[in-house]
């Protein structure tokens, strides 16, 4: 699809139509302005990552804070400083306008949630792009393991656990986890399968018993919602990608970008391209 | 093996002696200046690592190097900014003098090879352990693979690609490589032994035919030697840990330290406790 073709949609462009994109058209139409809905479900098969943006100076250590931190902090690609553009997963895509929404946040305080942060950017800010969750999600489902959260039409549960990250320099806090309820005969499977994405979270953290890592089941983060183990379930614990945004808003930054809860990057690069063996 | 023992040894304590000692105790015999020998063949099975260390104003741009080229560049631990300590693949190890040997550089030109960096050290440095390829060595004979150069007991032959690393700030240059000649009905099994070990090196990044990546077997570089493929073997190529090296020293640094070729930091990590599935 063209951009010329991506021009003609209007605003109210539905996820139907854009179910059969591929990212580059997605990011045009974002570029575009017409269309600034949640990236969920769109891209089969293409890793999607969560956007960080801060400035240099914080920049060193919060890149050494996801490095000690893999699980929760995997990082798909980081910017030249200055530079907005992601070159690596992705055909020279521009973080200023390539994501369909975006939050902005001033002394850990959000301002603001436009669709374009072309005005906000700054010669000093440095971009992260970190995995997520998406791409496992599909490769349990490619191994038959049933995502509840997905059947119930329901926001995957997260927890804020008692397990503490490495820290590295004014980044700390907590490692905050997503629980997928998964039948006892599948825990094994689950684990093989979702090792070979280190690059969207990697293996569990954690498999049964919630108050080993400080969980309640019953007591989500994040407005989320509890989707709790059933009868010959077991609850298994992924670091969240959460986690690093929760940090960095917690580290008294002055300024921060994300992208909005749902509203994603999403690369050029297929899942299969950066899994392991 | 205690301290305490370890003081007992004279400075001359010889290869032999070392075999068996965990990595702690080699580092201690180091630490109190007792042994200023090589690491090649010690602590088997545990993973041994480069060093580089750097001013913190650097920093940011080199880690963003090696994490841009990962297989060159494998990195394995990063110090908090003005810390020499290690703490996530060792217990507190101290890089001013844990390792038996250094080399100091300034502008580029090397100036000292001590063997203790304690009145070198400044507040502003940051650490860098990045992967060896003693780890998929190690991996490499375990599957029967045999490497040619130890049983001919030469240097692993070393090479200046015209491949040219993805840049970072002040780094770049071209990827170096070392060579190993497998025969043809082990090289799949090569490829699939190495994978397992993104940490030190990984997966090849060539196979076959060296003028692709602008090699002459027979021009070694690196003062290394010549172990070329004979018949029914291939030249198989793997990113080298003389890359970051050689990209730091010519990127104009003013203050540089690095480990002595072939002593190297000895960490208490099992190669098998980082190794991919």
């Amino acid at each position: 699809m063209s951009t010329a073709t991506a021009e003609k949609l209007d605003n109210s462009v539905g996820k139907d139509e854009l179910l059969d994109l591929h990212p580059r058209d997605l990011r045009a139409l974002a570029r575009a302005g017409k269309w600034t809905g949640t990236t969920e479900g769109l891209a089969t098969g293409y890793a999607q990552a969560n956007l960080v943006i801060i400035p240099k100076e914080a920049a060193f250590d919060f890149l050494l804070f996801c490095l000690r931190n893999p699980k929760p902090c995997p990082i798909v690609e980081v910017t030249d400083p200055g530079s907005p553009m992601i070159t690596q997963v992705a055909d020279n895509a521009d973080l200023r306008t390539d994501l369909p929404m975006y939050s902005v946040y001033e002394n850990g305080e959000l301002v603001a949630q436009p669709t374009d942060i072309t005005e906000y950017w700054r010669d000093d800010l440095v971009g992260f792009l970190l995995g997520c969750s998406y791409s496992f999600e599909t490769a349990l489902l490619n191994a038959n393991i049933p995502l509840r959260h997905q059947d119930e039409d329901k926001i995957v549960s997260i927890y804020t656990t008692d397990v503490q990250c490495a820290p590295a320099g004014r980044f700390s806090g907590p490692m905050v986890v997503s629980m997928r309820p998964i039948k006892h005969e599948q825990v094994v499977r689950a684990v093989q399968v979702t090792s070979r994405f280190p690059a969207t979270h990697g293996a569990p953290v954690h498999i049964g018993e919630p108050s080993v890592i400080g969980v309640d089941l019953e007591k989500t983060t994040f407005q989320t919602d509890y989707v709790g183990p059933g009868d010959g379930e077991v609850p298994v614990f992924w670091g969240c990608g959460c986690t690093p945004q929760a940090v960095a808003l917690n580290s008294k930054l002055d300024f921060m970008i994300t992208h909005k809860a749902g509203y994603l990057f999403v690369t050029d690069t297929l899942s299969e391209e950066i899994a392991a063996l």
